[in-house]
C-alpha cells in the first residue's frame, strides 16, 4: 500500500486556518464574519510600490540572482540602516516570504533531532516548519498574568540540553503583541553566548511598536555570529501576498550554507522584488498613518475586552495581535460555536483559539488570539458580537478577573 | 563553537551556478559570454500576461488561499484539459515554482532515510532537495549511446529496496532533452504498481516536444494514486522569475498532507498568480512560435555539435537542452577554462559540466549540458567559440565518434 510520510501525518494543520470551512458555511448562511483570526491587515498596500511593478519595463521575467536582485539587497542595506541595523548586501538573502527565511534557518543551523527553544505562545507555523525538517520544539511558557513577558532565564536553563541549538524569538510578538525590552534582549544574548545557541529573530512587526523601544537582535553587541534575522515585507507594507522576505546574518558560514538551499530553489519572486525595492524609497513618514491606526485599534480592542465580564487582555506593546483570556471552557469549541451556532445583528466574529500557539498540551484552552486588522467600526461591531456571545455561550465558566494594572508587576 | 547543520555542509552547490564567478570575471575582462549553461530562455514573456498584472485592481495585496486562488486553479483545470489531463481544482495546489512542488512531494511522501530512484543524468536540484529533507537519491544510469532512453526495467529492479518510495522522471527531460515514449511510460507504470512506488513526474517542458508524442504520467490508466505531477509556468511562458508552479495529484491523502505544508508557508506569490491565470487565456497558437524557434535552435545546435571532430550529441526530442560528449579530459576543468583562459572573437561560451547531473561519481566527465536558449545568431557564435576551444584546449583527448544514427538502436 502507498503510504504518506510520517512527517506528512504529524504535520499540524494551521490553527489559524483550520476553522475556515466553518467561516465559509457561516457566510453561505448570509452572516457577516468579522475576521480577527488572521494577521491579514485591511491597510492598503502603498500604491507607489504597486505602481513600480506596473511601470517596470519587463520583456522577459527572468530568474533573479538566487540571493535576490543585488539592486534590491543594496536598497535593503539602506532600509536596515534606518532601523539601526548595520549590514552589507552580501549578508542579506532575499526569501519567499518570512516563511522561507525560517525554513532556511532550520535547514542551515539544525540537524534532525536537534532542539529549538521557543517562548510560548508562539507563531504556530514555527511548529510546522520544525516538523517538516525533523527539529524538536521545546516550549517555555510565558504567562498572560505578566503580559507574556520573557520567561525567567532559569526556565531556559532548565530545558537546555546538548541537543539545543537555537532560540526563536519574535518581537513585537505574534501572537501576544509583547515587545521585549532591552533588558530581556540582553538576557537572551547572555543565554545564547553561554550555551552556544543561535538566536533566530523574527522581526516582521518592528514598525509597529507602541509603548517601548524596538530592540533588534542585531542591535546586541557581540552576538553577530549567533543572530539570524528573519524578516518580511508582508506586514511592514501590508503586502502579505507578495511573498517577500529576507534571511539576514553576519555569520558567513551560515550565509553560505543558506545560499546553497537558495540556489536549489533558483530565485525569490521577481515582481515582488520590484515592490520591495520601491518600498525602501517610501518616505519615512509612510509608517505614521498605519501605526497610528493600529494604535487606535489596539486601544479600542483592549478597552472593550477588559470591560467584558470575566475577560482579561494584557495591553500589547506592539504588532497587531492580542491574546485575551475568556470565561470559557474550551477555546476551540468556542471559536467553532461562534461560527456555527451564534450570530448577533446578522454577524459573528472569527477568532483563533490560543491552543494552537502553545507547544504544551492543555495550555490556551481559555485564551484566544485577536488580530486587530479591521477598522474601528468593524472592530466595535466584532466586540459587540463577542460580548453577546460570552453571555450566550453554553460552555461559559466563571473567569478569574485580572486587571491591566496587574500585568505591570 | 557554533556549527552549521550536517545537511548545510552536505548540501551540494548548484552545478549550474557554481561557475558564475568565473563568468563575471570574464565579463569584467570585456568578453562576451554566451550563456548556454542555464535554462533561462531569451523568449519574451507574453506581454498579455504581464499586462494582466499591470491592469489588476489591487488595493491590498493579500495572502491568497494556501492552495492558490481558486479562480486560478479553476483556470488550470481548463489548461490541463487542453493537454489531455483530467483533474479537478481541488487536486491542484499552486506552488512557488516547480521547486516547491518537488519539495512538497518529498515532504509528503518520503521519510528521512527513504530512497528515490532517478534516471541519471537528472536535474541537479533534485539532489539538493533530497539532501535538505534527508532522502537518498539512487541513480540509475541512462546512456548517451542510446540518446538517454529510459534504462531497462531490470536496472530499476536491481536497486529497489524496502526503502524505495518513489521514482522521479522528467519528460521532456532536463538535462538530456529526451522525451519518454508511451512504451517507456507504460513500463514505468508497471514498476510503480508492482513495487508500490510514487511516480513524481516533472513536466515543466511539455509544450516543447519536437519528435514524438507528449505522454503525461497523468495519461496512464490506473496510476492515479501513484502520480504526483510537478509543474511550473517558468518555461511554458518564459516566466522563470514569476516563481509559480503546481503540485497536482489525485491521491487525496497526499494532497491533504501537502496542503498542511502549504498552509505553513501561507500562500504562493500573489502577482504571479495573476500572470498564471491570464496565461490560460492565451490562444492555443501562442506556443507555435516559441516551439518553432526552439526547434530551429535544436537543429542548428545538434548539427553544429556533431560536425565538430570528436563531438557527439544525440538528437533531443524535447525541452531545450542537449547533452554532448566532448573530446576532453574533464568537463569541470574545461568549462572553467572556457571562462578563464579562452576567448575567440572577444567572446566565450558558458556550459554546464554534466558531472553535476549524475548521481554516480565519475560519470559525465566528458559531457556538457547545453541549453539552447539563445537566438540562432548567438547560438552560431557560441558554437564557433566551442569549436575553436576544442582545438585549443590543453586537456583534449581523442573522442570516440558516434553518429546520430547510432542512437536509433
Amino acid at each position: 500500500m502507498l503510504n504518506i510520510s510520517t512527517r506528512g501525518r504529524q504535520m499540524p494543520a494551521s490553527p489559524i486556518r483550520k476553522l475556515v470551512p466553518y467561516a465559509e458555511a457561516a457566510k453561505k448562511k448570509g452572516l457577516k464574519v468579522y475576521h480577527l483570526n488572521i494577521g491579514q491587515p485591511d491597510i492598503e498596500t502603498p500604491p507607489a510600490i504597486l505602481d513600480a511593478v506596473r511601470q517596470a519595463d519587463i520583456k522577459t521575467l527572468e530568474y533573479s540572482h538566487s540571493a535576490g536582485n543585488e539592486s534590491y539587497r543594496r536598497k535593503l542595506v539602506q532600509y536596515y540602516k534606518s532601523v539601526g541595523i548595520d549590514v552589507r548586501h552580501d549578508q542579506i538573502l532575499i526569501t519567499t516570504g518570512g516563511s522561507e527565511a525560517i525554513m532556511f534557518g532550520f535547514f542551515t543551523c539544525l540537524n534532525p533531532g536537534d532542539e529549538v527553544i521557543i517562548p510560548e505562545p508562539f507563531y504556530a507555523n514555527y511548529n510546522g516548519f520544525a516538523c517538516a525538517v525533523g527539529v524538536n520544539v521545546v516550549p517555555i511558557t510565558s504567562n498572560i498574568e505578566t503580559g507574556f513577558a520573557l520567561p525567567p532565564i532559569a526556565d531556559f536553563e532548565k530545558v537546555i540540553t546538548s541537543k539545543t541549538k537555537a532560540i526563536i524569538i519574535c518581537s513585537p510578538n505574534n501572537p501576544t503583541g509583547y515587545l521585549y525590552s532591552r533588558e530581556e534582549m540582553e538576557a537572551l544574548k547572555l543565554i545564547c553566548i553561554q550555551h552556544n545557541l543561535y538566536l533566530f529573530s523574527d522581526e516582521a512587526y518592528r514598525e509597529f511598536c507602541y509603548d517601548g523601544e524596538y530592540v533588534s537582535a542585531m542591535h546586541l553587541d557581540g552576538l553577530d555570529q549567533h543572530v539570524v534575522l528573519m524578516d518580511t515585507i508582508s506586514k511592514r507594507y501590508s503586502a502579505c501576498g507578495a511573498r517577500l522576505g529576507a534571511f539576514v546574518t553576519k555569520n558567513k558560514e551560515v550565509y553560505d550554507a543558506a545560499m546553497k538551499f537558495a540556489q536549489a530553489r533558483l530565485s525569490p519572486p521577481g515582481l515582488a522584488q520590484i515592490m520591495g525595492e520601491a518600498a525602501v524609497d517610501l518616505p519615512a513618514s509612510y509608517f505614521d498613518a498605519p501605526k497610528a491606526e493600529y494604535l487606535r485599534r489596539r486601544n479600542l480592542l483592549v478597552q472593550r475586552l477588559n470591560a467584558m465580564p470575566g475577560v482579561f487582555c494584557p495591553n500589547p506593546g506592539g504588532a497587531f495581535y492580542a491574546i485575551a483570556r475568556l470565561p470559557i471552557d474550551d477555546s476551540d469549541t468556542f471559536c467553532q460555536w461562534l461560527l456555527e451556532d451564534f450570530s448577533y445583528n446578522n454577524a459573528t466574529v472569527m477568532l483563533a483559539p490560543a491552543t494552537g500557539f502553545y507547544g504544551t498540551a492543555g495550555l490556551g484552552k481559555n485564551e484566544v488570539r485577536l488580530a486587530y486588522v479591521l477598522n474601528l467600526d468593524a472592530l466595535n461591531a466584532a466586540m459587540d458580537c463577542l460580548e453577546k456571545a460570552l453571555e450566550l455561550y453554553p460552555g461559559k465558566v466563571p473567569g478569574k478577573k485580572l486587571t491591566v494594572a496587574d500585568t505591570a508587576k
